[in-house]
């Protein structure tokens, strides 16, 4: 039995137990990213159906179209497989394997559809529906090593794109060109999906926390702003870094130090025990104390992993606390509709004693010339 | 009152006149598709909460997160908007807005997730649910002139992807450069998102419907397959172009005849009143007689429009009618494992007297030098 399905029986069986302990008979699992964590299993099943029955007492089913069973043996699945035809209904598959007697279920509150639960529930008459969601994301926030493996190279490809994206500036060049170039060349890597929309913002558009690329053209004096990331093995990376282009203001220059102390500062108490709260709240105090409070208005970050954004939300309200391999990004920044906007963000890794970041390119200010 | 606000009002007024003869007091669009067709405003709000009450006998309201109201209204929506913080509930703020008495409530039952639907519910205490996504469905078949002009400009991009995927072809280079320039070039021209994942496959990788593009080089004497499209201003194309490089053997010609064949008579018959699986069947009895029956496993084609795969669903089972002004794709296919495949797919316009293909790339067999 290979490495990595050993890792899958053993998140199986913890998920198994926990519904055991919650009394929770039956789990019906249909993100693509919960199946692929617990089955080992990437695909996008589009308005098909994918499932995974999840029970407390026997042994799980996955249900998916057809066409993918055999990929998702190749995948390592030794379960048993309900595969549908297009003509067939997987709900009445699953009622002919006798999957109907519960009384309490669990599903994912928040990915399955009401008219999916409508017949999820039409195969158990009465049963209790309680959410599980909470647990797998609380499960899927310790990455073991072979997740951070992949996280790593996910991560490389990050910085790759930055220096892509630096290297590709030039004066009058637009900011849709370069992000065109950056993505050329990883398509080129390999990378067949960025995990969200590529970024590039020149001069004042930086200064718009969810700005659009556009036909904007580069020019002297600009902050050139770079958020991107690629989806790599199944998981994600992200990363933001500024520039200035050929000179920068004194404004321009404290605003960058500015954050670039925060993200410092925020890295700093990275390490088990933390509270999470904190790491907002402490770069959140050195930009408040440099005058720009009102100029950074989102959290410092999230969860990384399988999902670009996962638990947990790193907001100044959390009060969970770092584990060791843990992941998540740190992304303070400044945002001044007419100066532009600063934004520099790592991927950062919780290790015993502290932590690692997983994104390697340099943060102390650059002019690029 | 510009030409853009008169049209959405006549959907919202036709939507509100549905609710009222089928007695639903209010619905609740959550789908930001769905949202973009009533009110304009293309957004894609994550996990945050996106929605439209529409009443049988009041005014709409839209609900959406407060940095958003101000693209709203610029967007042309004259209504109510409840504009909600990260902290505040927007549930809530419905709640106090006065919406709580309903008997019969509509929903988009594949879209909204069962645990939005528990606080929708909420508000509208033993009410009873039904689905409003069939009738929006069955709204947005047909499109007015300023969509399909829209729906014109994307198929002409999805032409030049296709001149672009052409022209970079040369021995020994991979399917992921190809396509790494196709939407190099493409996002030059302004073009933000693809409508789907770029696929480009030589050789007998064409012969695998769902193939995923990867370093497989160009080999003379290879299929060349391109499936690809935009999104552009809120609409999609989708076209497929299947070429022959340096060479073409006697089997390769007959099935490209062939499929080019199957194409042209579902086409012949796409005008108002055809019965809408006869497409599907005309262009499967053609592919049968030819001896390729069995390498042709999936429906002809599907609605296009807000989104790339939508109503109808063009398959042999369809005893709907085609009607002037409604856009899908015509795209028959035979796959041999070892010979590779062909694909040929056009986007369709019916016509008050017949069709129109918004894709313009010929289709006779062409063999690149």
């Amino acid at each position: 039995m290979g490495e990595g399905v050993i890792v899958l029986e053993k998140r199986l069986n913890d998920f198994s137990t926990y519904l055991k302990a919650q009394n929770i008979d039956v789990a019906f699992i249909n993100s693509p990213e919960n199946f692929f964590y617990l089955t080992g299993f990437h695909t996008d099943p589009h308005e098909r159906l994918l499932g995974l029955l999840v029970f407390n007492d026997a042994d799980p089913i996955a249900v998916v179209p057809g066409m993918e069973t055999g990929q998702l043996k190749d995948a390592g699945w030794q379960y048993d497989i309900i595969g549908y035809a297009d003509h067939e209904d997987p709900w009445a598959l699953m009622k002919e394997r006798g999957v109907d007697t519960a009384s309490i279920v669990g599903i994912e509150k928040e990915v399955l559809s009401y008219g999916r639960s409508e017949s999820f529930f039409s195969l158990f008459t009465d049963a209790e529906v309680v959410d599980v969601e909470g647990q797998l994301n609380e499960m899927r926030v310790v990455k073991d090593e072979q997740e951070v493996a992949i996280m790593r190279e996910a991560a490389e490809l990050a910085d790759f794109g930055v220096k892509t994206g630096v290297e590709a500036l030039r004066e009058g060049i637009t900011e849709m060109e370069v992000l065109a170039t950056i993505e050329y060349e990883l398509k080129k890597k390999g990378v067949s999906e960025m995990s969200f929309s590529t970024m590039v913002l020149f001069g004042e558009k930086s200064g718009q926390p969810h700005g659009n690329p556009g036909d904007r053209t580069l020019k002297a004096g600009d902050f050139v702003l770079f958020d991107l990331g690629v989806v790599w093995k199944g998981y994600t990376s992200d990363i933001t870094r500024t520039f200035a282009y050929k000179s920068v203001s004194d404004e321009q220059r404290k605003i960058y130090e500015t954050v670039k102390s925060a993200l410092e500062a925020s890295l700093a108490i990275s390490e088990p025990g933390t509270r999470i709260g904190d790491l907002d709240q402490k770069a959140r105090d050195i930009i408040t104390d440099a005058g720009y409070g009102e100029l950074f208005p989102h959290r410092i970050g999230h969860g990384l992993g399988i999902n670009v954004h996962e638990f947990p939300s790193m907001s100044h309200l959390n009060d969970g606390v770092l584990r060791e391999g843990m992941t998540y990004t740190l992304e303070p920044g400044i945002y001044d509709p007419a100066i532009g906007g600063v934004r520099l963000e790592d991927d950062v890794l919780v290790t015993a004693d502290g932590y690692e970041t997983l994104t390697k390119t340099p943060k102390e200010l650059q002019i690029i010339k």
